[in-house]
């Protein structure tokens, strides 16, 4: 087992949790008759220790973006590996589809380039501060990182939520971009769940089903190298991974550590939590799965978690896009919780 | 048939809708990546006949309030009668779930009393203004109206929908508030679609297995009274509705008479509007469904009318509460027309 510790998770409020569900009780509603949302607002109360719980004011999504060597050695995408680099772009000049998303919810979002594939000179210091190396290796031939490299994308990831945490974030989003993304969470999932390759791979962007075909055989190679490494967390983002996929995992770990909700969104960030709860037992108490993804691994890294996605608007495109527009479902738990009326003051005449 | 005469129902704009879904495909994102958002995006189009649609900004609820006959003489509800007078006290207060959810969203919420079974005399006279009767009549039983109540709550529900959109409404959502309307609501799908009391019948607020067993017998009861209606809209609300859900069936066909987008809420607005498309035919393209009800019934009557869902968060409250929580959904849908960048802008180096 690679050494790469980790502070203690806390645990939510059980008394918050208990105090929550018998307020949610006498509100002037049926027994349980707001489904989700009693859920949801006793969760966040049991994360925040209070009823009701503080306001979601503060919520940042931070997209992990780099390149995928699978992407660039074979045709597991509908889209070329120089997508990538030019996404950063996008997300910067605010066009994208998650920065549009965000806006409506007030969310901010942060773009880090950690591995993509290319100098972005032309961007601000910030952006790549925290870059790993220009793209992982192709898993199917190669280890997608050197274990120093993966060590340092999962310290990245700490130290991102860690700034985004201290700058005052009260939910944080984990977004992606990286053209190959979803072949790399389908080889994580399959080999942290003993999976088979056909079970977990889906369409990413929209392969067709000899696209997919293809995808299923990369998998497949990839884990027969190297899915034996299932036990060891680091090892296997060393292996099958790729500096975003340990940044990622770096990043809703610590969340986790903090004592910060998060929000999970597609398939990336589902296949990151598998791997950060293994790292930091009981994480897993501090995310919420904001929306299912059309990917299967997706579904079976939910469901070893214990999580359901609470929104299925069919989004295939990553970037924390499914996630943020679960951000007024939270707030409306709490408004439940915060502005509704008590059964004991209906005046029954 | 009762003779019952609406204006034809526009229709929605192909064309606009053809350009949105052009200009979709041009956003900067996998084709069809954003999954429903798309199919909304458009659709918002076509009602509006521009692309990007207008603003959704003015939102309003109307929640048409009244008892059911079956609710006195039968226990088809965990909750008395009594209940349904002291809510519309609650709605008028601000503090039912509705109104905390609407103002999440800032959207108005009105409550009318169509068929409370009290005086509400301590109440604004505009709330009862529409009154057509206190309570309907048990519809195991009897008729739960006379013709002329129905015609009088049909055009009731078109007045206060054109009331609304006159004052600016940009989108309309049913509410339902009344002790006894999934039993109704059960029983009029039922008689619409052909269907056996036992399929349509859920547990409402929450009753038991045996309170389920017994709302299947009411409902069979009803329904071999008065099952034979089924071709006549007016006569089956007449026979086997209530004022409230011929007000609902009045107020979503003149919202597509005016031809403006109205988001259906849980069972009660999906059986009215099945009876509404009957009358204004074509109405079901001015309707988006909000939210899945757990009640069986809705999902029979909105395949019926080729809607699915937006949401599915496990809601039984009624009072249009499902439905306002998919309005940021509907807002999120116009912002990526408006705001995404296009893939022709993509800079790929």
């Amino acid at each position: 087992m690679t050494m790469f510790e980790l502070p203690p998770v806390p645990r939510p409020s059980e008394q918050a949790r208990a105090t929550a569900q018998e307020r949610l009780d006498g509100l002037v509603k049926p027994l349980g008759a707001l489904g989700r949302l009693e859920e949801i607002a006793a969760w966040l109360c049991a994360a925040h220790g209070q009823v009701p719980p503080r306001p979601l004011d503060d919520v940042r999504v931070v997209i992990f973006a780099g390149d995928h060597g699978v992407a660039s050695t074979s045709a597991v995408s509908a889209y070329p590996r120089e997508i990538t680099a030019a996404m950063v772009r996008v997300f910067l000049a605010g066009v994208s589809g998650v920065s549009v998303l965000a806006e409506q919810v007030g969310a901010r979002v942060r773009v880090l380039d950690i591995a993509v594939d290319a100098e972005l000179a032309d961007v601000a210091p910030e952006i790549t501060a925290h870059k790993v190396r220009r793209g992982s290796g192709s898993i199917d031939v190669a280890d997608a990182l050197e274990s120093a490299e993966t060590l340092r994308a999962l310290a990245a990831g700490r130290a991102v939520a860690d700034e985004e945490i201290e700058a005052g974030a009260d939910l944080l989003i984990p977004g992606d971009m990286g053209i190959g993304n979803t072949t790399v969470a389908a080889a994580l999932v399959a080999a942290m769940l003993g999976l088979p390759a056909d079970e977990v791979v889906g369409t990413g962007t929209g392969v067709d089903e000899a696209g997919r075909a293809h995808k299923v055989a990369v998998v497949s190679t990839a884990l027969e190298r190297a899915g034996g490494q299932a036990g060891d967390p680091v090892a296997l983002l060393t292996a099958l991974g790729s500096a975003c996929a340990a940044a990622t995992t770096g990043f809703l770990a610590q969340a986790a550590v903090r004592g910060v909700p998060v929000l999970l969104d597609g398939v990336y960030s589902g296949a990151a939590a598998l791997l950060a709860a293994e790292l930091a037992p009981g994480a897993q108490d501090w995310w919420l799965a904001g929306h299912r993804s059309t990917e299967p691994s997706q579904a079976y890294a939910l469901k070893a978690l214990g999580l359901d996605p609470i929104l299925d608007l069919g989004l295939r495109l990553g970037e924390g896009s499914g996630a943020v527009q679960a951000v007024p479902v939270l707030r409306s738990a709490r408004a439940v919780l915060a502005g509704m009326g008590s059964l004991a003051d209906l005046d029954l005449g």
